[in-house]
């Protein structure tokens, strides 16, 4: 194991490129590596550069489809959404893309894995837990957390200047008035301009959805089927498209999910070190599976399971987001999870329209739900006499409470 | 206290005036009590028909006020949805009825409060445990459990011919295909053709929200302002148009949340007695709300006391479905939720359109959010090598859990 | 499925035996179930006289191992202690019994179950959530919630009456002033003279544990060794006595605790029927197995997988305690369970003193203690220093919220 | 507010009177702040010793009646017991200390507050947490932390070099072979030959409680009350000794507690910072009061209370662990505790002996136990047949899952 020889994540952008170069002129072995999890990036273009810049070796990963089915998947059947409202998007990609990185520096025989995220985000953490659970002897290179390196780079005006001292190209995009974030499940932007949770983000920002304003008049129907919480058929009953294999599937909901406008939040969040941050979020595909997901178990759950599983729910999310995915609490919750997403089967309907994922119907073959049962009118096996017991044992200590409280004299009734 | 006087919950429909007419067979003395919850109801025309009948005496109450700002806006502010999706319409107005009928029933000496639910639903539940929390001497009479009333009336061909017989009017509204309920804060429908949850429900069946498709397609901008997480203010950006009282803010709320399509859900649930249940709820002002405060809380609110807030939330909503408003454990939670209420200041800024309501701004003075700290490009108070600490704490117990598993041969790596 | 036939849990005392007679001359075939359970019984007695009243076959299981392996051990291994307190005893031999006697209505074509449990305990609620969960098609026989039954027996005397007038024998132990249960993890006493709290038991009331007033002078120490959290061998360190055979282990154990006078209780508790409960238990050992696991968790299990561990461990409880052994929502929080027992290996000492079982030492192969770690002499692998950015990050929301409460006037520091 | 002035938690010891001096030495002006909860010190000694050394002030500042009353037995009524086994008694005190910290901070202007505790374990967060809750601004100065100090102190060594070289006095006290920390709830023992967690502590290192094995051989019998789960009341049945004052009510049970050898504990416990650590701890008092206050939950306090409550609890622990006892968190679920405290009233016997604390009676004014209802004898309000509904009712989504098992060929009965 190499201790000068660290496997970077780079991502063809000017910080990772800075910070390649950096490393080459502290001495180090640079692995270049590049992780395809869905992004809009030239990834030839990246390992072109990662190489002329100096890279020892350049590895480009394409984790999309294992993203989808060993990540993406998992987190929407076991309801994970952070603080009742993020589905995580960015959270899902860290571990799999430091999954692969270790992999790498296993490969590589090198001692160390590095990464430029910032000292302020959740993003480090998520990486650098990932690599401690994962690799647990490697040494971390994180330069915005180093002394060193902060103190040469103090603001974007050494790193440009360092570029064009290096050599490095500088990518003639446009500065934008905010940083993004993405993948295939989701595009995240947040700081600069948003910075301000009072500013409205312009409708040019975004790229993946339209504005529901400007989606179609009309309503587009989908029917999703489940086999144990995980999507395995998404057909459109406009046109019969149909998409059974899971990326192609995900990556269709996306699409029409994006047409209409679906799954794009704004939103102030905590993050794990401490501080609140806003992003604004564009999730399509999976904001329609959560909301199927959350439809179908409707009629497929026990009740008490998902009483259980909805108290658990922030836990596992705070999992998710606070970069704790590959860690025994996760091995914990994911033995309750699976076993509650048994029999999860079914159809679910849903309207999608301006901006709106509406369930107007779903069918479960091995459904808790009976149409005699719940019937109103016709009796079925509930004998409507059983509920005066039910209640009368349900009242007995409300009943009790009340005369203690009236004895006790702090009830006046 | 008399023994065969009771106070029976009277709505001017064909059930609970047959069940009037019955209990006056049966020798009670009834007093007719009508609750104004914001139901669309002829409340005079329902007392002269309890009148005609032959109740005793006739209470008409109007409710509406106390229902807003005692039961509807504290569920709001604790984040109370039962099981992630419904906002619990009906189970905020059993409780207030059941009160007054307690207190009706105190007033009057009577020792018995009735009721005209079924023995199936969640609704006699309701009524039942407030009844034993607030007057647990009270005797409940609820006819739809008792063998003598269901073998006298085996189904709806019996009511009407007791009807006739006895001269009660039968409404002439058309046999409805379903059933509902409705309050200020939402309407539901359920039973009949609703039964099969494959069975999209058809657009006529709606009376308080458009359709989407057919709400204005203009987004319509409104600002609500919090004190405590309480609604105190109500502003249309559009037309200047502003709303303080509580009732008057609701009731505006709901005009415009109904007029852009907000606010409706096709669910299928889980009902304290056991069974599934399929409900179609239109709640537009307890949504914008609902909406509105968990992005205030976002800004506004500690880190922790969400999270803890966010594991309580399914047990709150579940006391408030099945029945327990008045019950020690809701006081028990209320303890805590107020507390977490305080400082929950600020304004949303919201767009309905087409049924959506999305927060697009928020302002809060007691925020917790400080844009130096969360900004990427200025450190401020945040020291970016704390974190490098914080992970490496947090990583240690996952480097130890992975050294023992792989030296426990359960890992490869 | 003979809609006449029951298979009776059969205890051979007075009350079950008036049941199978009464079911006789109600024109049931009655098949007599006697469970070995552990408990003090003659059970060829018991055999002998179901078939002097006319039990149509009977049927004598021993049940005790399968007890200890499927239902004791995995319940200590997950924590399982009511409201605290109780170790469950009585509750984890309920589904056990009655999922035996539903294999042999299976096996004899019977329809109906019954037991002799009263209608105000936990146990009925027990056996025929077991039946229901099992058996979803058998019909419960339950006389003492039978009307017919009630009327004809509404006290003791007229079981006496009863007993002498169709030759049942009556026991001839003493009438006793409470009354017991008891199998191989438990004994109870409960009712009668126990009913007053303010009342102790008599000394002589107890016959599995010597009070600790009369147990050893000397410390008894035993070591007892956990493979994935379930017991594999016990040791006497004094005289070096053995045990590996689950039941003998746990057998010996009973006895070695019993001895010292280890796991009595006195408490009250809450049925699930909405009653508080006096009971007296006597657990020695199943309450040195919990000392012991709680114990080694400390040093083998993962400080995050405990926290959820020990938030979930009411509901487990209380899943047990109420009845619901057989149900969607144990084999939800057993999947989590079983996780958290992987690597929970190891020895734990104790010391068996005059009614205390205390931890003294302990050792795990898997642990995730390390002396180097937490000395406080030795640096190991943890920098001090960087407990500086860990407690300044965790610091961040503490500062902003006092500064956020000063501001808003409610506070004066 | 004087940037170089500090309030130094200072204990009389070698470490925290190097730590003065050094201050000293870096040109701060050094308030010394000796807290009294409780520990057996000499105060006027360390007072004399602080100023020879240098101290600019000296507060020595009694807080040991503070600490029972708002500390301690607020956390015993709310059930807090750190993973299940550790009554806090540390955790407890760090709190009140660094408030009375920043207190003399802000008397004294001073800018900064500093303390010796090392930086490996919970108290440098404890306090640090507490300081940053209380005086967001003030600067923490905290040797043990300092690369400048640790550089200048790298062993024992070079402590005892310094303290020679600049006068301080070296306690004549023999190098122990573990630490301590004491206060009035408890005394802690760990690290040196505590480390290897199978090594039993001799008996002589203990000084509150006496080895079970040397207590009376009689049963002392004590009865304490309770008036809103705080105890106003202890009584020795025995010889009619009762205390009633807080303060000395506790000093009498650490007495009779210690004498009966009650309340010692030997646990592996997870710190805040990610280590497993092994502690020896003696609580006599506290131990007492938590069983009685659990004994006396048992017949007073609601049953869906207590299992909310019971579910809360380990965070409530975790919480003053971890530091946060000033937190918005701790004020969230103080709203809840307080709530569930209300009605604890009454009186609970006990029997210590021997390292026991039994109890064996209990009464409360406010129960909800009611012996009619809970008699098996006599029916009282409690119908039986009741129980057939209620069980009933719970059944049926048991029945309808095995049903759908079944179906769906998982399950062959």
């Amino acid at each position: 194991m190499d201790k000068k020889r660290v496997v970077l994540a780079y991502s063809g952008g000017l910080d990772t490129s800075i910070i390649l170069k950096w490393l080459k002129l502290e001495g180090y072995s640079v692995v270049a590596y590049i992780a395809d999890v869905g992004q809009d990036d030239d990834f030839a273009e990246a390992e072109r550069r990662a190489k002329t810049i100096g890279a020892d070796s350049v590895h480009v990963c394409d984790l999309q489809r294992e993203l989808v089915t060993d990540y993406v998947f998992p987190a929407l059947a076991g309801g994970a959404i952070y603080e009742g409202r993020y589905l995580l998007g960015t959270s899902l990609a860290r571990p799999i893309i430091a999954k692969r990185q270790v992999e790498i520096a296993f490969e590589e025989g090198a001692g160390c894995v590095g990464h430029g995220a910032t000292g302020k985000g959740n993003d480090q953490v998520r990486f650098e837990l990932a690599y401690a659970a994962l690799g647990p002897r490697l040494e971390i290179v994180a330069p915005w957390k180093m002394p060193k390196f902060l103190e040469q780079f103090q603001g974007r005006r050494d790193m440009i200047h360092f570029a064009e001292e290096h050599g490095i190209e500088i990518p003639v995009t446009l500065e934008k008035s905010f940083s993004t974030d993405e993948n295939i499940m989701h595009k995240s932007y947040e700081s600069g301009v948003l910075e301000d949770p009072m500013h409205a983000p312009d409708k040019d920002m975004f790229t993946v959805c339209v504005d529901p304003t400007d989606a179609p008049d009309k309503v587009t129907t989908i029917e999703i089927e489940f086999k144990d919480a995980l999507p395995i058929r998404v057909k459109n009953l406009e046109d019969g498209h149909e998409e059974t294999d899971p990326l192609a599937l995900f990556t269709y909901l996306n699409e029409i999910g994006g047409k209409n406008g679906v799954g794009r939040i704004d939103i102030v969040e905590n993050r794990f070190v401490g501080i609140k941050s806003r992003g604004v979020y564009e999730t399509p595909g999976g904001t329609i599976l959560h909301v199927a997901l959350r439809d179908l178990e409707g009629i497929a759950m026990d009740k008490e399971v998902k009483r259980l599983r909805d108290v658990l729910a922030p836990e596992y999310a705070a999992i998710i987001y606070n970069g704790f995915w590959f860690s025994p609490e996760m091995e914990f919750l994911s033995g309750a999870l699976k076993q509650s997403q048994k029999l999860i089967d079914g159809v679910v309907r849903l309207q999608l329209y301006k901006g709106n994922a509406t369930p107007v119907g779903r069918y479960s073959p091995s459904s808790l739900y009976n149409e005699e049962l719940s019937s109103m009118d016709v009796a079925g096996g509930f004998d409507q006499t059983d509920s005066r017991g039910f209640i009368r044992i349900n009242s007995l200590r409300l009943k009790a409470h009340r005369l203690i409280v009236r004895t006790q004299g702090q009830d006046e009734s």
